[in-house]
């Protein structure tokens, strides 16, 4: 039963919006007992949080392929797909959204999804692949923070293209890339 | 005139929102007949819009101190101020706010303020202080992004130190910082 109250939580999510998804309407939509729904989640609150977050998770894999580029390259390339879809937009509007019925979740919900991330760039820095000093949070933010940026405020358009390009920037910087250093395999010079 | 036409606008839109801001209800906070107000702009979508923008870009300079990093750090820094206030997060709602009553102006509004904050990272590129394939407007995506996140969907702290620490992630990266180059004055090495 699980599954089906919470795919049918998203899509009534999707449909009616927040205010519109009540306890009564999800049952329905799952074709479950109103009573049953309550026993299992207590709240509608805690409904409608677990399906935005199993929905969200479900469609963001968090890869562990050895190498931190191709993590997070895979990570954004499927939250850009999911955004370019007017469902994926919807979902998130809802995640981001106050509206008075529910208690502001959004900071530790945001906070944990952070964390699910910063978890590949954590490793990344482990295998020495990236600076000791990296802020794996920070490396987060900056590429999400483009891609919502893009669906939910200027409306730009969001492609896994523009995902690479956000990931190559946060890691190899904008500052010209200094020649390889006196110890390393003697390349040759172009000038 | 304008100016306080103008500043009476963004104190309406401030309060009452989008749909509450009328031509008529701005002139009586201006003090100005509402005809004056119809002969300058024309609409109250040309007015919105002018005040918003005018708003945001007085809240925001371009500064060109001829580094890259010390106008990124200071336009960003008055960015993080500005949103760090509910005045500043109205704002931002407003401008991305599409709410029926106004065409969608939203992304050639947008890729405008993208384009004013580009220039900076454009003229670090001409004085060589960035790769020669750097994207300006990537840069500022990328941090501007992270700001605007925090602001309007995770609701996390937005301060002067994270647009910094942003600033910096998006100019040097997350990789290891190679040694020296081989014709670079010489450092004593720890290891």
């Amino acid at each position: 039963m699980r599954a089906a109250v919470l795919a049918a939580t998203v899509d009534v999510l999707a449909e009616h919006g927040l205010a519109g998804t009540t306890v009564g309407a999800v049952a329905r939509a799952a074709g479950v007992h109103e009573t049953s729904v309550y026993r299992r989640w207590g709240t509608r609150e805690n409904l409608i949080l677990e399906a935005l977050t199993e929905q969200l998770d479900a469609a963001m894999p968090v890869p562990d392929t050895g190498r931190v580029h191709d993590d997070l390259a895979a990570h954004f390339g499927a939250l850009a797909r999911l955004l370019a879809t007017e469902q994926g937009r919807a979902l998130l509007r809802l995640s981001a959204e106050r509206d008075g019925t529910l208690p502001d979740r959004r900071l530790p919900y945001w906070t944990e999804r952070l964390e699910r991330g910063a978890a590949m760039v954590r490793r990344g820095v482990e295998r020495g692949e990236l600076a000791p000093d990296t802020d794996p949070g920070l490396v987060i933010e900056a590429v999400s923070g483009a891609l919502f940026t893009r669906a939910l405020i200027s409306g730009a358009p969001v492609d896994e293209d523009f995902a690479a390009r956000l990931v190559d920037l946060v890691l190899a910087g904008a500052l010209p890339k200094p020649r390889p250093a006196a110890d390393a395999a003697p390349v040759p010079l172009d000038s």
